[in-house]
This record gives structure tokens, sequence and C-alpha cells, in this order.
């Protein structure tokens, strides 16, 4: 029935435990929120010994349901001082699941500043000492650990940066090539698996799709249905196998809603340059791949691997990152977006908070706008932990104040993705109001304001917004907590078959009988919970509240402002 | 009647307005933080265009009041994000007393950056092109505006540190001889001034004791009767005059509840070397003062003026400082204290900030413990602006974010001064719930705890601190209104004559009737402007808390922790 693998970083023990009643049926984001919520202590110091990592496959992880292969990592966030579910792909997810372990909580902290790898296998769990590769970069140990425990090892690390505590370092889960290169990016939590002591998680098994299922046949069926439902709709089926998530810098920069130069515009004039379209024609002539699987079983494959002229490879540039490293800083040249991807991986951080970052110190004339070249300079102080490298690692918000800046595009000290809240209205509901600080994912609106998914919401209007980043936001909790990629919600949004679909394939593997209400409760359920935890950290509306320079400033090319009020803004929790 | 001057930054436009009735008969922290309360956002950026600075003198400034020159500086903190009031003695306050302005309110920002002088006279007051001060430290302006104005004139300005927007930038006002060293220092409102475009101050009149006087025969009479108060107490007619306020160094080392090595033990074995005593001595064999005025008609003269071996003078040396760079983090050298005081000065930095920042560098391995050389040397690099220097200026939570440290003694953004709270607890409770985050001037509980003025609390045992800190804090925001030195609390808590004859003064200056229950009153509402102000701009009381290593810690010598609960710490606000 699934067991809970308990590690205490002070201690060295690990324990295995049966999963309790009250987490039944509960994976991914639910699990982690949940978890979080009843055992850390909301005001506790995100960097110290009460604050617990918690590690979590999603609901249909390690089955043979398509995309499934999502982590969540929870944690107090020491970027946002609120509650953090961060999510990625790769591989490592599956294999947890495949083994039954539905969660990992890390807590305590190691003695003397240690690191260690916790190895988990079909044998059980240990700690390993991993003081050999501290400092190093995370390609090289992932490099390393592959040599010694084989090229199928799930592998969760952080980099130098969360060795340091750098409140934007992240961790990073491995593909099947074993780049290190899959984050659950935003809001620190590599910092706070470093905090612990603990470099890595190996999780060493071949099992991928091994997880137990209650009616396996049933469950085929549904796999099979969901496959097909993701395979016909033009996003999911065609535009993100075709050029990854990438697609959208050209689509973005169209609708003007393409922060540029830390949003003073909603147009960058080399959008095309550092576009998904570019990137693939790239890659491809240099034998790279226009698009590729971050885990098996995924019909999206919106990855991609993209050769560098030095030699290195960076697998992926997701737009996101592009925009961050590109557009915010007004870097057109797609190959120093790439170094300063590979930069972020290797060292480990998020991407987009170290763009936002690089935007900050062009702000402040440390470098000057557009040069990438000086961007990958200052970026590689990072490692070096330099003075500047701490400021840079430490994310926009902190850079900000560093250098006297106050013109940052950031909520509860996370800096904002790649849409500006004035051209696609819906997305600043959800960076306002998200319990993550400014995150795109957590209740994405530019499906419905900009790529007509779900509907139709005028991105320049204020009306409906504050109802569509609600319904997302809620759907997306759910989502995040099965294991499926957020991206399955492009087809699931236009598809009446796509939300029994995934409720027949949860109820298939569990034995259960849920309904998609059901699913709708779960999603506000887990907002509710974070929302306890934020308001016991001492978060008040008051946070829900986007930079006053959104709601002043028009930018080019609409003449628009940020016009949703906090009253409206606060009325997003009314369930 | 007293007026306003109201200086909009961003237009230039300089607006004399009648104090209106609902501010008649307030003065400093009353009045500074009514108006914020009044007309600042409390959620807006500190460093941003909405946020004001608001200068006003005491109640009884200007006046021949014994020690009445304080002034009080409020704005929201770019530190704390609190509401704030930093208090400093000086010259400035007797001089726009006499010149009947009640406040000065500063607000908008300048125009590309700009910096600008304030030249305020008996003519009027203008903004004058400041630029050629910009990156010069506040000796060298002090020394050329006193050249252009002449020596008499009352000079408040920021150093480079406020220019560059540090977080733990103060405001400097000139003593009688012109040392840019009486600070209004804590909280960084040295940055909301430099965020403005304003450098400095000047107020050119050659008076300081003329404010207007409804009464001036009661009013002579009271004076004299509160002289001769202050005169026969020890504290304020002895220990404060032959020594300053470094006689505390070796008083609470003896206590036990010095802060050493980052709070780690209650004693520094070089205390003495540090201390007033010491100081005194050095002083007066190098040709300096023992003791000295701040301002004009202080009986209490508890500065100091101290030649360096290098030539130049620190004046002054207080306890908190010496013990912020000196026994915080192991330094036991006299002159290399100094020297960094000193450096705080001409830069513009709060000394116990600072202090704490270098702490935090030491205990990040950064510079080593005790190395006086090393903590000059990097505080150096805060007018640099180099990117260590930008960590530094911007405080203790900051530096210990940037280097990864956990272990830092700060409450709501500020550091702890020169007091243990597990060493004189009631002092810790006014460090967790005062408006303005760790402060000891707010509630001074060492009074009663280990001074045994105004009775006899014990340090080390949690019963009666609560209504301790109260009580105090309550009679400080009033006393910090009256522009009268908190210093005179030592005398007025013991003796019963003390309070009714502040509220003489009062009553002769303002043609009032005032009683000693309207002075409680009034404390306790500038309390509750202050905390509508901060909960307004999102606090809540889990931000009314000690970091968790001084409730889990024993420290030498004593085996306390700080056991005040969270229940305990939030019955404060009783009232």
């Amino acid at each position: 029935m699934g067991k809970i693998l308990r590690v205490n970083m002070s201690s060295g023990e690990i324990r295995t435990e049966a999963v309790p009643e009250k987490y039944r049926g509960l994976g991914g984001r639910g699990l982690t929120s949940k978890i979080l919520l009843e055992e850390v202590v909301p005001t506790c110091n995100p960097l110290g010994p009460y604050n617990k990592l918690v590690i979590a496959p999603g609901m249909l992880s390690g089955t043979k349901a398509p995309s499934s292969g999502r982590i969540s990592v929870g944690g107090k966030s020491p970027l946002t001082g609120t509650i953090k579910e961060a999510n990625a792909g790769g591989t490592t997810a599956q294999k947890l699941a495949s083994l039954g372990i539905n969660a990992v909580i890390i807590e305590g902290q190691s003695v003397g500043g240690k690191f260690y790898i916790l190895l988990i296998s079909e044998q059980g769990a240990q700690l390993i000492p991993g003081d050999e590769f501290k400092g190093k970069g995370t390609y090289e140990v992932s490099e390393r650990l592959r040599a010694r425990y084989g090229n199928h090892i799930g592998l969760l690390q952080i980099g130098p940066a969360g060795e340091m505590l750098m409140a934007n370092a992240g961790i990073a889960n491995n593909d099947p090539e074993g780049n290190s290169s899959r984050y659950a990016g935003r809001g620190g939590l590599g910092a706070v698996m470093g905090s612990k002591g603990l470099r890595a998680i190996v999780v060493d098994t071949q099992k991928i799709m091994d997880a137990e299922i209650a009616q396996p046949e049933a469950f085929a069926e549904a796999a099979k249905k969901f496959a097909k439902i993701l395979l016909d709709h033009p996003v999911t089926g065609q535009g993100l196998p075709n050029f990854g998530t990438n697609v959208l810098m050209n689509i973005i920069n169209e609708a003007g809603a393409l922060p540029t130069k830390n949003f003073r515009r909603g147009r960058f004039a080399k959008a095309n340059e550092i576009s998904g379209e570019k990137l693939a024609e790239v890659a491809v002539a240099r034998g790279g791949k226009a698009t590729h699987i971050c885990h098996p079983g995924c019909v999206m494959r919106c990855s991609n691997i993209y050769p560098m002229p030095n030699g290195k490879v960076c697998a992926p540039i997701e737009y996101e990152s592009a925009w961050a490293l590109g557009a915010h800083c007004e870097i057109g040249d797609l190959d120093d977006v790439a170094m300063l991807n590979y930069i972020c991986n290797d060292v480990g951080l998020d991407t987009i908070e170290a763009g936002g970052t690089l935007g900050i110190l062009m702000e402040a004339g440390v470098i000057p706008w557009g040069d990438g070249k000086a961007a990958i300079k200052a970026l590689e102080e990072v490692a070096a932990g330099s003075p500047l490298g701490r400021i840079i690692g430490n994310g926009a918000v902190f850079a900000a104040k560093a250098f006297g800046v106050t013109r940052v595009g950031a909520v509860k000290g996370q800096h904002m993705p790649a849409y500006d809240p004035r051209g696609a209205k819906g997305i600043g509901v959800t960076y306002a109001t998200s319990t993550m600080g400014a995150d795109h994912t957590a209740g994405y609106c530019i499906a419905t304001n900009i790529l007509k998914v779900g509907g139709y919401v005028d991105p320049l209007k204020k009306e409906g917004q504050v109802d569509l980043s609600r319904n997302l936001q809620i759907a997306t909790a759910a989502i995040d907590s099965s294991g499926l990629c957020l991206f399955v919600a492009f087809a699931v949004l236009d598809n009446p078959e796509g939300l029994p679909t995934i409720v027949e394939m949860v109820n298939a593997k569990y034995g259960a009988n849920l309904t998609v209400d059901d699913v709708i409760s779960l999603g506000q359920q887990i907002l509710k919970d974070e929302r306890e935890f934020n308001t016991k950290a001492g978060f008040t509306k008051e946070a829900d509240r986007l930079p006053d320079f959104f709601l002043e400033e028009e930018f080019e090319p609409h003449s628009t402002k940020f016009d949703i009020t906090d009253d409206e803004l606060d009325s997003l929790y009314n369930f």
C-alpha cells in the first residue's frame, strides 16, 4: 500500500513507515503540502533544522499513464518564506513510485556541514558520505554517480548553489540520458536540501512503470484513451512535440505579452532569434534534437537537446528559460542563452529567477543590457561563491536590494516568469495570489488568455480573470498531485473526456470510486492547506499584490495597466 | 503656532503648511508616526516614490529644557518593512524648532537620480543641486557645507551608503563641532533619504533655544527643577557625565549579558579593553575628551571625542557601537573599534547593524573572528560599492542570506543591540515586540533588569518582563516625542517628581493642561498608530519572535534560555 521513507540527517536514521490512512490516495503536491502543513512549524527558518524537504512522485507516476513522470518537491521556501512545491520531469518519480515509495521526507541537518548521498534501491536506503562531490557541477556529479551505479539510476541532486544555501538553488532531476537538467527549480528548495547536508538522491532501480495497480485492465484502457486525447489536441499532439515549449516565444511576442528589458515592453525585436523554431533548426543542424522526452512514456516530448559551439550540450532550453535569459535581458543570441542555461543547470539555479536576476544587474548598470558575454561572466561567479556570485545566487529581489534597484517584477520574493501581467491579466492574478509567489504554472491563464484553450478570456480586459485564475489554480493543484505533466491540461481543458479519463486512471490504480467533483475538491483542499501554512507563517493578503509599476505604467504595444483591484484579487479565495 | 515644511522632490515644490489641528502638541516620534500612518500607504516600497521621510524635533526641542535636543526621523524602513522612527542627538532639532518648524516632510523622488541639498533658513527653504557631493564621506561634506554656510549650521545628511540605497544607511546629525556622528541610525532611513535624491538638509540659523513658549516663567522654573532631577541621579548626574554610555561595557559584561562572538557567550575576555573607562583614559591622554555634549543644553554630556593614532578623530564611540564592532566580533582593540566606528560615520551606516553584519561575515568565515584589521578592510568596501560592500551595507540578515548563515540575532530584519535576551529577558521582550524590530531604546529594560533603576526585575527570570517592557515601551514612545534624551528616563523612573516635571514643561510651553495620565495615553496611542501601520503593511504576531537559537541554546555564564512564550509576548499589546 505504499510507504514513506523518513531520513533524519541529524542522526543518520532512516525509517520506512507505512503511509498513514490520512495520506492514502494522495501524491505529488497534494502529499507534499499536506505533510508540510502537518509536520513543519510555518515560522521556522527555511534553512534551519526544523524545515523538511518532502519528495513525492505523483499519484499516477510509475505507471503507463502517458506523461505521468512528474515529481513534486516541497518545503518551506527560503526565497519566498511560503510553502513551496516545485515540480519536475525526469526519471526519478517513476523509479520511486515503482519501488512503492509515496514520499521521501528529509529532516534535521547533518553534523558539521558534511554532505551525503542518499542511496535508495530495492534493498533499502542508506546514507553515503558525499563530501567528494562538494563544489562540483551537476553534470560531473551525474556522470560520476552514473559511472558508479549505472546509467539506469534516477538522480535528484543540488549543485554548488544549493550547497552554498543560495535562495535560488533548485533541485535537478536527470533525464534518461543523464542530463541534470529537469529542475524542481523555483523557490530555492535546493538550498533546503543543501541545508540538510544532502547533495544527491540516487534511486538505483531499473524499474520505471512498476507501481502497483489495483485494476490493471481498466487502467490500461483508460491510459490508452488518455494518450489519444493528448495526441488529438493541436498543442499536446503537434505544437509541443514539434517545437517544445519554446514554440511560445513567437506566439507570446506576437501577443505583445513578452516582457522585454525588465518589463518595459511586450515585444522583443530579436524574439525570433531565440524562438523554438530557431532552436529546432540550429539544434538539428548541429546533431541535437528539436524535441525529446524527459521521461519514458511521455507523448508530448517537449524537451530538446541543443549542442553549443563550445562542445557542451544544453538540454533542454525551455521557453521560460529562453525568455528570462534572453528577452528579459535583451539578449538575442541563442548560443549565449544556451550557455547561460547550461551554467544554471550545472551550478544548480532556477533559470527563471537567474534570468530575472541578470536583468536586475543590467537595470543597476553592473552589466550592459543585452550583453550575453557579460551575463555569462557574471553568472560564472555563482560557482566561485564570490560576493557577486552570492548576490546573483540569492535571486532577483535580493540582487535588487543589493544594488538599490526598485524596479523588480516579483511577488512574495519570487521573480515573475515569461508573461507580462498587463498583456495577459489572468496570469497577473495568478502571480499575485498563488500560494507560491509569482508562478505561471500555478494557474496558467495564458492557455485561455492567449492560446484560446478552454475557451477565451480577453487578455487585456479585467473581466473574468479572477474566475479564470481561480479555476485553473484549483485544477492545477490537482494535476500537480497526479504526476501528470501540467501540459496535459491543454487537452483536458478542450476535451470533455479529459478529466473523466484522468479520474478513471486514478480509480483503476487505487481501486477507488472518485468522481470529477472529488478532483476539484482535492485541488481546493490543497490550496487551503497551502494557504493555511502561509497564514501561520505570517502572510496576509497584503502579500497578494503585484509591484506598483504594473499598476501605473503602460507598456508597448498595449496601452494597458494591471487594473485588477486588491478586493478583486482577494476574492480569489472564495471557496 | 508652528508649521510643516513639505518638500516634493519630484516637482521641486516646497510648501509651508500650518500645523493641522490634529497634530497640535505632537512632536518627535508622536508626530512622525502619526504623519506616516496618515500619509504613507503601508505596503509601499520603502525606496519608492510613495514612502515619505518625516523629520520632527521633539515637543520641547528648541527650549532651555535640559537635554531636549533630540530629533526624530520617520519613514517606512527598508531594513524591516515596518514603520520606523530613528532618534538622534545633535544640533538640528534645536534649530528647526527655533525656526518654528514642527516637521519636514520629504516626498516623491528626484528626477534622473539627481541629488539635492535642502537649505532651510530664516528666509525660507530651497533645493540646491548637490551632485558635487556624490560619493563623498560625511566628514568631508560637513566640512564643505560648514565652510559654505558657517559653522553654526545644523546639518542632517546621508553618506554614500544612503546614496546607494543600502538598507543599513543612517542619517547623520552634526554635533556642535561639526562631526557628522549623531546618527538617526537604525532601520535604513538614510536609504529612504537617498531614494528621494536628498543628500543633506542644512538648517542655517544661529538660533538654538528660540522656540515659542506660552508661559516663559513657568517654563523656566520647571526646566530648572528638571535639570536638578537629572543632576541628582547617579546615572544621569554621575555615570553618564563621567564615562558616557560606554560605562556600560564592564557593567553588562559583569552581568553576563554582553553578547560575545555572535551571541555565544555573555562575557568578553577583552571587555575592559574597549570599555568606557579605557576609552576615557586613552581619549584624554591623546587630547580628546572623555565626555562631551552632542547639543547645547545637555547636562548628561555622555558623548566623547576619541583621537585615533592615524590622526583622525572618532566622536563619539557609544556603548552599543563598541559592543557591535567589538565584543560581538571578538575585537578587543579600541583603536580598531574606533576606526570601524569612524568608517560607519563617514560612509553613513548604523554602527549596531554594521557590527552585527561584520559578525555574520566572521560566522561565514569571510573574515576571521577578532580580526579588527580584516573588519576594517571589509567595511571599507561599502564606500567602494563593490558586491561585498553592497552585502555589508544591507545589514546582517542580508549578509547572512548572502553567505548561507542561519545564526543571526535579528528581529523583523534588524540586528539586536548590545544585550543578550537570555541574560536580560526584559530586553528580549522589547526586541521581539517593538514596532521597530530589535531595538533596545524602544523599551530599555536593562534599566530595571540590570541597573536597578525604576525598581528591579530579575533579568534571568521570566516573571514580570512583559509588564516591564510594556510600561517602558509606552513611556519611551512619549519621551521620544518630547525631544528629551531617552536617558532622562533613568532619573524619571527613580524620582516621583520626574514625570510631573516633564508635564509641567510641556504645559508651560504649549499653554496646555496635560496630566501625567495624558502622557501615558500619548505613549499608548503612538504604539497603536505604529502597530496599525505595521498590520496594514502585512505584519502579524508571527513577526514578534526571537530567532530560535535564543530559545534553545544556553549560554555562559548563565544557564538560561529565552523562555517567554509566544502567548506571553502577544499579551504585551493588551491596551
